[in-house]
Parts: C-alpha cells; structure tokens; sequence
C-alpha cells in the first residue's frame, strides 16, 4: 500500500473495520468460555455486543488510528494499534453504560439503555426483587467487564513490546476518565458556575479522554511518544470545541440526530460548559440560573437573544485553529497532517 | 532470613504488611496527582482509603503470597508478589463497594457504606439533585478507580518480567469475578433452589477469585505455573468451604462479629448455597421456602430442627480434607504445605 493508492481516511477506514473485528471476536471467544457452564452467563456479553453494534462515532479508535499513521507507524503490522483502538472502544462502552446509570438515562444509541432494558426484562419475567434494582445492578456489572476486556485487550499491546509510554498513556487516560466523571457530578450537584471548572472537566473528559490520550498512545505503538506535547495540544483544544459542540447539540439540536432526546442536560439544569460561559457573559443568563428551576425553553430563548451560539461558534472556531496550527507544525506527515485538520472539523463541527 | 528463624505464617505477615504500605504509597501518589488541579478530585480516592484501612481479612493476598513462598518464589525478589497482592485487594476493594450499591448495603467493615455516607454527605450540604443517586453514583466510580488501579499496579507485574502465565490468569479472576456476581443476580432473581447452580457460583466467586486464582498468580510469579491444577482442586474444594461458612455466619451468626448486620441474605430470602443444599436434603425446608416469604426465625428454627447446621460441618470438614490432601500430594515445601493446610482451617472454621 502506497500513499497514492490508499488516502489517509481511507487506512483510518480500513484500520477501523478491524477494530470492529477485533471485538467482536474477542467479545465471541469469552462469550463462549462464559457460556460452557451456564448459557445465562452470556448476558451480560451479549448486552456488551449490543450496545456496540448499536452505533457510535469511533472517536477514540479513530484518533489512536490517526497518532500511529501519522507518527510514521508501520503499515504491514498493525495489530497493536488495532488491539488498542479496540480497548479505547470498550472501555468508551463501560463509560457509557455507567454515565447511563448514574444519569438514569432512557435511551442511547436509538434505544433503551442498558439498564432499562434488563429492568424491563426482570418485570416481563415475575423474577424475585425490584426490576429497576435487577436492571441496574446487571448494567453495572456489565459496565466493569468492559472495563477489565479493555485492559485485557490492551494488555496484549503493553506486553508485546517494551511499551512503557503506551501503559502509562492508557493509566492516565482511565483515571482522567473516571476522575472526570467524579468532578462532574460534584459540579452538577454543587451548581457550579465556574467557567474554568467546567473547561477543565472538558478538557479532561473531552480533551485527554477522547483525543489527546487515544492520539498519544497511537503515537507510542509506532515509538514516536515524543509527539505527546503536540497531541497535547490539539487534544485539549478539540476536547473544549468537542464539549462545545456537545452542549450545543443538546441545547438547540433534535432529537432524531443523537438517538437521545435533546435537552437532557437543559432539563436536568445541569451546569454545562455552555452554561456557565454563557452566565459569565451575560447577566441576563446569570439572572435566570440563579433563579433556581428555569424554564428550559425560556433559558433557550435567552441565550438566543444573548448571541451564545454565534460567540460559541467563533470560540469554537479560536480552538480548531489553535489545534490545527500545532498539528501543521510537528514533524507529521503532510498528508496525515491534513488528515488531521480535517477530523478537527468532524469533531467540532459535527451535527450529532 | 531462613525457614529456621522465620516461619511460613512470620513471612506471610511481613509480607502483608508490604501489601498495606504498597496501596497506600499508591494512593498517596494517585491522590497527590489527581488533586493538583482541584482539591475535590481527591474524594473518591479517599474513600478507597478509607475502606481498605477500616479492615478485612486480607484474604486474597495471603493466598498469592502463599502462593509464591510455597512455590519456592525468592525471598529476596519480594517487589512482584507484593504489587500482585495489592492489585488483588483494591480488586476486591471494586467488588465490595459495586456489590453495596447493588445491594443497597448501609454498612461494610463496622462503618457507613461509600454510598450510604456520600448520599448523608450530599444531604447535608444541600446540593442539587436527588442525595441518594449522587451517592450511588460516587461508589460506582469510586469502583471503577479501584477496578482502574488495580489494573495499573498489576500491569507492573505483568510487563517486569514475560509473565503469561500470571497475565492469563489475572485476566481470568476479573472476568469470573463479575461473571459470577452477575449469575449471583440472576439465581437470586430466578429464586433458583439449584444447589449445582449455587455451588458453581460458589466456587467461582470464592473458590476461584479468593483462593485459586491468587495462589496461581503467586506461584507464577515464581515462575512454577505447572502448580495451577494443584492449586485449582485446593482452591475450589476451600471456595466451596468458605461460602458455606459465610452462610452459616449469616444464619446463625452475631452482627458484632462481621461488621455487618447477620441474616442480610436470609431476609432477602437469597438462595444461598446453605439454603439449596438444605431443600435437597429436607422437605419442610422445602416447603417453607416455596411458600413465598418464610420468616426467617422459622426458617432458622426449621434449619437447626432438620440438623442443617451439623450436615453442613460435615461437609466442611469433607472439603477442607480434599484441599489438604491436594497440597500435601505436590511439590511443595514441607513448611508450606502445613501452612496451607492452617490457612484452610482459618477460611474454613473462621468465626466472622
């Protein structure tokens, strides 16, 4: 394969079919060592399948994809970069499946979560307990197996070789990522309207979790962990436009794009990172949050009227730049250069 | 040091004791990291502190430093079988905070559960949101850290040396772990009087995860995998052994002992592996379970009346012989195969 005949998008796509690939025969084999005893224990696997067969963007994957090639990785033997991105997909599954609980959210991927459905499957059955307990109960479960088959996933990677920034990479990226999690909910239940708190958890959850880490330890299998700073660098700046775009799509997208019903995090009066740079702006937007239980249609209108999504789109804007500009200047490749500042527009400029 | 001035049970102490300061040099380390940016990221790893420190039998790390010493690891080479003993108690650590909220549990280790005192904490300062949610959210990734951490110093082990062996088997522990407590819910919610079923997850959730595995990742660091099938029949035949006694302590046991209230299972009408080997053996037991809500002072009258208690010492005693005659058939040193066959004893005839 020559950079001629095959585009940088086109070995992401390639790359990332194996990833798909590589889970599903891993999730196949354990299914079956599981199932040997007792086919019910096949459950929670099954629910693991499904939610990643449901859908989602392979943000992680992709990006890790991304630090390899464009770090000059070997194209004739991929498979740590594949096993890696396909860690990054499981672990994103336990993450979700988590988040799901904790926000006892419906709906995700187009339909019901994790959770809900078991719930609903101990009702149908007449089983012992309460559904919603039985439902939630199995979705944690479920949610610390995809947290052990990605570290056993990658565990493969850290051991085929000496990669030591490969493992650090992966234990900061996991701790960021709960850690993060943790200092959301502590902003949500404090209210928070802490500008810098809520570009940190972005940056964090975002930034490091989605972009910068994924990207770092693509980086490191293909032994260029010397662009760590780079990727830094874009990765922090994406995680804010990411987030940005998030809270954007929440607040003032449909519903039909994302496969959860928008708003949620309106509804919930959570302290987003919109939010809370839409109140420093403007003091009409303060007034209404301090009020206490604002109407979420009345607070739309108002964010409207107080330019929010304009000012937000030019930050957005700020920060894709800001990213592209590092990308455009480290030793990359230039076609992967290119490739880079065109997922930087995926990212953020992205409609679901 | 040698076998003359130090006994199996001295240096299985002093090692221990390196297991306690290897977690809280760990968290120490975590907690000063996570921190830097915002004082708050500290909490969840407080909490894992917190509960390690309030006790437990340390149960698992004796059997994989067991494991290593009988195995004939180096005395001198301690570092390996020391971060391995850690992994396995913040392992654990994950396993008793996930299983309190899915059993809505208000005491571990004579204190509040993490969640219990989370939601008390959220209440208190009168945070948005609904206290308990926010409570249980907490322990669910206070969890995953542990399950995280657990991981991060394991991985340690696993890439020091080509470990396989230890990397296999630490990849089965973890997934029989959450396989075996999800199919724990499922009986539970079936009201299965199966005692195979039982006795399977008896095995897997203590058997396997509390001694067999442990013992295996020991004498593999070692470099004597071959003593997996040994360790294997001690393993489950003490899994067994342990659960039952586990289950007599909650039906007949004092909650002052524990830490916890005595007869949680009993009042849950859970089929414990006590209870379906009882139905099998009495027909009033039987009869008094599948009428639906028995109480449990009658069903505890009924248990001693039909002689449950004396059948069950018997069977303990039974399979204490059969983990002893495994150890004394291999090649183990002499100190170490009585001091396995004393560690029997304290997991199979412990009082609390």
């Amino acid at each position: 394969m020559t950079a001629d005949v095959t585009s940088p998008a086109q070995l992401r796509r390639v790359l990332l079919e194996r990833v798909e690939r590589r889970i599903s025969d891993f999730l196949a084999v354990e299914r079956e060592r599981r199932c040997r005893v007792d086919a019910r224990a096949g459950v929670p696997i099954d629910a693991l399948s499904q939610l990643i067969g449901a859908g989602g963007k392979r943000v992680r994957p992709s990006f890790c994809i991304a630090g390899y090639l464009s770090a000059g990785g070997d194209q004739a033997a991929t498979d740590g970069v594949v096993a890696a991105g396909a860690a990054l997909e499981v672990l994103h599954t336990c993450a979700l499946i988590h988040d799901d609980v904790m926000d006892a959210s419906a709906r995700r991927r187009g339909a019901p979560t994790l959770h809900t459905r078991l719930s609903a499957e101990h009702s149908r059955r007449g089983w012992a307990g309460e559904p919603h307990r039985f439902g939630e109960s199995v979705a944690i479960l479920a949610g610390d197996l995809a947290l052990i088959y990605a570290d056993v996933i990658m565990s493969e990677v850290i051991t085929s070789v000496a990669y030591a920034p490969v493992q650090a990479a992966w234990a900061e990226l996991r701790a960021e990522l709960v850690v993060g999690q943790y200092m959301d909910l502590v902003a949500a239940a404090e209210r928070s309207a802490d500008p810098e708190l809520a570009r940190w958890i972005a940056i964090t959850k975002s930034g490091r979790y989605t972009i910068h880490r994924p990207l770092v330890i693509g980086a490191a299998i293909a032994g260029r962990a010397e662009l760590a700073p780079t990727f830094a660098t874009y990765g922090d700046a994406l995680g804010e436009a990411f987030q940005l775009r998030d809270d954007l799509i929440d607040a003032f997208g449909a519903a039909a794009d994302t496969g959860k019903p928008a708003g949620l995090d309106f509804a919930r009066h959570k302290m987003t990172l919109l939010l809370s740079l839409a109140m420093r702006r403007d003091s009409r937007v303060r007034d209404l949050v301090h009020c206490g239980d604002p109407d979420p249609d009345k607070l739309r209108e108002v964010l409207i009227d107080a330019g929010v999504p304009d000012y937000l789109e030019r930050r957005i804007d700020r920060l894709v730049d800001a990213g592209c500009r590092a990308v455009s200047a480290a030793p990359i490749e230039p076609g992967w250069q290119a490739e880079l500042v065109a997922m930087a527009r995926e990212v953020a400029y992205r409609e679901n």
